[in-house]
């Protein structure tokens, strides 16, 4: 990682931190209870890959630091909401996330509950609250509704419960992960693109091609790491998709296999954004940044 | 009720019927089953108060018929996903709704969570699609996003939560469900109204105070037939919220001053949209629709 883009992604993750701080209801504000659990759960969290998938989408066309600023929280509101209800006891069962209590343990299952549901609104509201062109953070608005809800991330989780204990071919794991965690990567990428420009065909296509890669690449590395690291690395209790009889990349391809495949679609990833030049190195730092983390 | 009244209601009330099963996925649609049981949760479902409460405001501005759907079929989705998590074992733990088995008894637990998100996912996505002036539609998904979060619903049903036995008085009680049910009430009459015209400071006020009236109307009336109704005739367990240990406009104020408050809210509610005249009669017939209901 080049020093430079190792400032970029400190300064964006500050940002997006201080955004949501800002965005998110203070904790003084009735029912205070639920508003310092919905902080819990979404600040002072993870790498912010999709914020700084937004932000480096945005700079391809130099797109306005409001409207940029605002999509890189709804994404990550998004993301914090569907972690709460996926940590839950009906759900993975999870205790620990990011080095922390899951809010269910912290708090309480109702209060979980009520954080996840609430943060989902609040990101169709920071989205649709600011500046900028309406016409353009209405397409943002569907957007990111479409790829959270049924034919999206809800869907992904929906086939991901399902397929426990299945042998799943590689086919429909790939299918399962570009629902589930594709779908708002993806949303990320195109986000911040359109915050700065209506996107025309071949810069969708681009763009897709780009978010299909990393989004799957994702996966791949999150089953490797499952495989490999452990818990105090992770921040989560690693090994646990093996256990809970989850098909993963791992336990179809192999260890070897699953790691030159992330390569070779952090390759892939390249290649799709060269049609915009100089300006996407930021999404080229981000796939390495996907592929060639530790945890 | 007048006969043009009920065939007025009867027909808006198949109008959303039939949209919200033309906008909901095709059980055909992977992932099937959460597609299903989506359906489940939000069709063929109770009076559809919500959806009516906008039609009734956009009459009063003639709004065009395919925002005005919209607007109702998205408040009905996220009143329904409301549904289907408050039902949930973590939450009020109720197995009977409308007269059938809640989702998570039907299906499970980690379907009901999810058909919960996606469903609040597909209310923001109907209201972004289709036609109508983008400005428009952007401070209407703002209102929804508002009215269904941490600051409205959602955050009502966290108060809620934390009261039950606690000796709530009441004003604390009137906040509770001013947020509970008070907030997605309002933002119907608001919604169907913002589908018309850009809302003026009186016209505002106007419908805030009849949102005002007949929300808390919506709650009194409910408390009553609580006390009063059996499970068969109400579609869900009866004395649950006494049994519960909850605190009601009933166990606060008693059957009959809680029957003569709702009549005096009917009257503010009429009193509230006067400055309407003639188009405002929807409105009114639906204010004496909420209090006269026996279920």
């Amino acid at each position: 990682m080049s020093q430079a883009f190792h400032t970029w992604m400190k300064n964006k993750q500050l940002e997006c931190e201080i955004a949501l701080a800002n965005l998110l209801p203070q904790i003084t504000v009735l029912p205070e209870r639920l508003h310092e659990a919905m902080r819990y759960a979404a600040m002072d969290g993870g790498k912010r890959v999709r914020p700084l998938l937004v932000f480096a989408a945005g700079h391809l066309f130099n797109a306005p630091a409001d409207m940029l600023l605002r999509a890189a929280c709804a994404v990550e509101l998004i993301h914090a909401y569907s972690l709460v209800h996926d940590d839950m006891p009906c759900m993975d069962d999870d205790a620990l996330r990011r080095g922390k209590p899951t809010v269910h343990i912290k708090y309480d299952e109702a209060t979980a509950l009520l954080v996840g549901d609430a943060l989902q609104a609040q990101a169709f509201q920071v989205l649709s609250e600011g500046d900028g062109d309406a016409v353009a953070k209405l397409s943002m608005v569907r957007l990111l509704a479409q790829a959270s809800g049924s034919v999206g991330m809800c869907g992904g989780q929906a086939i991901d419960l399902a397929s426990v204990g299945l042998a799943l071919d590689r086919i429909q794991l790939e299918q399962m992960h570009r629902l589930k965690t594709g779908a708002l990567l993806r949303a990320s990428v195109l986000l911040g693109a359109m915050s700065g420009k209506k996107l025309d065909e071949k810069e969708l296509q681009a763009l897709d091609a780009y978010a299909a890669a990393i989004g799957l690449a994702f996966q791949v590395v999150d089953d490797v790491l499952d495989a490999t690291a452990d818990s105090a690395t992770l921040g989560k209790t690693a090994g646990k998709d093996a256990a809970d009889n989850k098909p993963t990349y791992v336990s179809l391809l192999g260890l070897s296999a699953s790691k030159q495949l992330a390569e070779q679609l952090r390759c892939d990833a390249h290649d799709a954004v060269e049609v915009f030049g100089n300006q996407a190195q930021l999404l080229r730092d981000l796939a390495d940044l996907v592929v060639q983390r530790q945890a």
